[in-house]
């Protein structure tokens, strides 16, 4: 490609309400290019980078199998309706009516229409396995759009659906899947880790999020630096202490600890470690009549450490806590503990309540919680003596680094992430609300195991220049550049040299295949290099007249400080040696 | 690609409500697949064919200079507001409500988002021209959608935008594009017609459909078999006759014709020829008010001969009658005519209207008209004598076989065929409306001249059938089928013989790029032949013991009857020989 045919837009400055480097830099290399709340369109520098995304995921899912298919953008509500999601959907599902007045939505992801494909197309277990995908357009209506690609309202996802005739299979076409996200991230050329994630109300441990690494990420990765664990926060445990408790040494007494509302305060104040002190966490949960009216409350008290945090989706999986639970109103508080928030415990309650006890709470000795007084606390509590022994110890708080791991192979680390792919077991769930099923071996109808698989083939090129860009902007990988090489000829207009060798070296690497630009828009050297160092094309060659004397020109990779002199002879042996695509 | 690994589905019957034969045949093939009115799934099958028509378009377009972006589908209304056509359009334009109440429209074509990027993104005239397209999915919400891909709700379609600096660069951007098109349509390999379309009220020239021939087509098509000359029905010029009129020969009688309202009944009944009739034609334009409010009505008379009918491009073309159209009501009608219609003339009005007459009508002699009298018409009618001779002569009607040319080589002939592509000069339309200027060489700012070039990429495939097909299903040309050579192995389960030639034939022709499809379903001939002569892969291998023992497989090309036997040693060179790829 000449630059002269094709369209470079590029910016000193990012716009105001870009938040993120990758918003950012993407902006201002005119990779994208705003038309509303996170609505973009993708510029011509933006749509080659994620047609070579879409190359590769195109790829490697054929390659492991999957067959593609497109599936509507705008689909009909009523297939929605039948699994409920239409309606317990917030919205962020987009909604539309037809000129009839016939509902329909703009689809998010597709469970509904492929489980709809499925039930009618197949029939039998000869059928299966199967695994559809599709790379299209999904619109998720996000209450706050933002950082551009990374958290849009428009999208390109690829969406991958398994049919399985039992788990077995669908566990082995899962680990197809994950096998093959592998390849792809691998030759992606990012750093990546696949983390076991929450595989939520199914249960199993078939669910793992495919996590770009970048400081800025949103997401919390907890991973082994001497083993392969790996997790997100929501599903890292945290392993019961090894060391059983110490026997308490100190007698309870209630303490003045006037205005200190918090763990930090309180431990400040007394001059004790935050770790031994307790908070009080408050939720509640209703039980509806089938009118949908609250008929019965019930109150639970959660006990984690003061420097641990709750864990929501472990929270969630504690027998009575999955559906329902909220935060207790400071009626109810003050109903059963006859105090406000900030000086809440578990003694001298006026009304019972359901204890959790995180599993380090469990193991502590001689600690401090409030007294259910304002500005008092109570120190030197213990199990057992002042209270009874927790009936209901579970884990519901996030690991930090330096826990154990749970696969005992040494202590956890924390970095930051983004996810740009999940594989994800479904069983039965679509299958069974839509009733699709086949006929088994012996004539039997059986609903479909199903599995999905997601990337983010938009978000992936946000995510990758989080991971890679400095302060001149975008560093691709080789395999993700809108150019690999650009060849930048220096005053080609006065040399007639260096445009014979410019255009010899382009005409070379065309018939090589590589995807080479010639910068043939005779900007001053110092503009053109800014803008291909933004732009982020990993391999540069600027051809000038006083190194070509010498048969020389100056090859300059994208990720190095300085650029090297190499003959002109040699260059595009060079190149073709050093690319990786 | 294997069968096994592939996703195949042929019916049987099509059904009920798919009428036309392409719908009815992607259907059976497993192509499609309806989701709703106007909504279907691409299934793998149909995909492969829609991604080959991507692929030469893009290829094409990106050899044009054209460069790819990709528009969002889901567009904010206050562009289309700018432009009227949020407003203008009927409801075939899908409008939604996002979660903050915001509208938004689904795209149904670009021209408001690509003229918002040209005018952020073009600031001079170095920058120009620019041609932008995109391959994306759009809506349109049509009130009978039907036909299958044919007339769908949700399509693909490929839309580019030129942008220049003056007309004269705007034609010839508008000429690379139609020659871009003649290219693209030759290589898909179908029999199609680039025709002069109506340029709307821009005027000029330059307006193209390309339509695929077929004798299901929607529109009419005509062209010259001797001469370049081709357009469609409403473009189509009729010349103004050559011979000057007859001299009048008959008397003007007043002649009761009971019950005869039309001018075939008229004809038939007074034995006369059709085309010596005059048919009535009253139409009336409405002036409106500052308050929309209708203040002034102008009743207007088209005489056209009995055997012509009305274009009614051709009318809005007439100098009063471009806007505010309609068919006058049958108070209208009384008021001037003192008559209902059936009976109606240009002689003896209540009340003056303007008269239009067909240039065909001018130089008609002792012609035949209704009288303003219900059961009564009037013969011997003849202009100069009878009523002033007209001074509003215009091309009105639409042409007929055996029409002289337009160029005067030879004469007319119509066929009929399917809309797949136009290219079309648009002025300054769009620029204009939302302010999309450029600064000249002198630093003044103009307005873009723009154009447009669609092709419906998902229709395009529906178009080759009904122009390929026979009864026992499609023919693909080579380089739209989704698989160009099938190899259909005959028992293979049992013939070790046969499996080995068919996997090493498979894997030649896959070695030299070739799009083969190994059949490896196991199915048993009749059904194998029977599915791929319905999916229409234009080059088969049937591969059996009885005549691989004489070193032969059997090669049956799609279009031809009967197989031919070619030796195994010579099938992949005859083969790659015959590919039109």
């Amino acid at each position: 490609m000449k630059a002269s045919q094709f369209f470079i837009s590029t910016l000193k400055e990012a716009p105001a309400d870009a938040e993120v480097v990758s918003h950012k830099l993407m902006m201002r290399a005119g990779m994208i290019k705003k038309l509303g709340a996170g609505i973009y369109t993708l510029m011509p520098m933006g749509l080659r980078v994620v047609q070579k995304v879409e190359a590769i995921v195109r790829e490697e899912m054929n390659r492991a199998g999957a067959v593609e298919l497109s599936m509507p953008v705008v689909q009909p509500a009523e297939l929605w309706q039948q699994t409920g999601r239409f309606g317990s959907m917030g919205p962020e599902l987009l909604r539309i009516a037809d000129r009839h007045g016939n509902d329909f939505v703009v689809q998010p992801t597709s469970e509904e229409v492929v489980t709809d494909i499925a039930r009618q197309e197949i029939r039998s277990y000869k059928q299966l396995p199967k695994n559809f995908y599709q790379i299209q357009t999904k619109f998720r209506d996000e209450r706050r759009p933002r950082f551009g690609l990374m958290r849009g309202r428009e999208f390109v996802m690829k969406d991958a659906y398994s049919f399985d005739r039992d788990q077995a299979s669908a566990k082995a076409s899962y680990q197809v899947m994950a096998k093959a996200y592998r390849r792809i991230f691998d030759r992606f050329g990012l750093t990546y880790r696949a983390v076991a994630a929450d595989s939520g109300a199914i249960g199993g441990d078939l669910s793992e999020e495919f996590q770009v690494i970048a400081a800025t990420g949103e997401d919390a990765i907890v991973y082994c630096p001497t083993s392969d664990y790996a997790a997100n926060m929501e599903k890292a445990e945290a392993l019961a202490p090894v060391d059983p408790r110490k026997a308490a040494s100190q007698a309870m007494v209630k303490t003045p600890t006037p205005g200190m509302a918090t763990c930090a305060d309180v431990a400040t104040f007394l001059n004790i470690p935050l770790w031994n002190t307790v908070k009080s966490l408050v939720l509640a949960t209703d039980e509806t009549n089938v009118a949908g009216e609250v008929c019965k409350t019930q109150v639970w008290l959660l006990l984690l450490r003061g420097d641990d945090s709750m864990n929501e989706v472990k929270v969630s999986k504690v027998p009575g806590l999955a559906t329902n639970r909220r935060f207790a109103t400071l009626a109810e508080i003050d109903e059963h503990f006859g105090c406000e928030p900030g000086y809440l415990g578990p003694l001298g309650l006026k009304k019972p309540v359901k204890l959790v006890v995180d599993r380090e709470v469990a193991v502590l000795a001689d600690w401090v919680c409030g007294a259910n007084e304002a500005d008092f606390h109570i120190t030197g509590v213990n199990w057992g003596r002042d209270l009874p022994e927790p009936n209901l110890v579970v884990d519901i708080r996030n690991v930090v680094a330096g826990d154990p791991s749970p696969d005992g192979l040494g202590v956890l680390a924390i970095e930051r992430g983004i996810e740009v792919g999940h594989v994800f077991y479904l069983g039965t769930k679509y299958s069974q609300a839509m009733k699709a099923t086949f006929l088994d071996q012996n004539g039997k109808p059986q609903f479909m195991e199903m599995g999905c698989y997601g990337i983010g083939i938009t978000r992936l090129p946000a995510a990758a220049i989080e991971q890679n860009h400095d302060e001149r902007g975008i560093i691709w990988p080789d395999a993700l550049a809108p150019f690999t090489v650009v060849i930048c000829p220096i005053n080609a207009e006065r040399s007639p040299d260096v445009k014979a060798a410019s255009d010899a070296l382009y005409a070379e690497l065309m018939t090589a295949g590589v995807d080479v630009m010639l910068d043939d828009r005779g900007e001053r050297p110092g503009a053109m290099f800014a803008d291909w160092e933004l732009i982020g094309v990993p391999h540069r060659v600027n051809i000038g007249d006083r190194a070509l004397k010498e048969g020389n020109v100056e090859y300059q990779r994208r990720r190095e400080a300085a650029a090297t002199a190499v003959p002109l002879a040699d260059i595009a042996s060079v190149l073709l040696g050093n690319l990786k695509v």
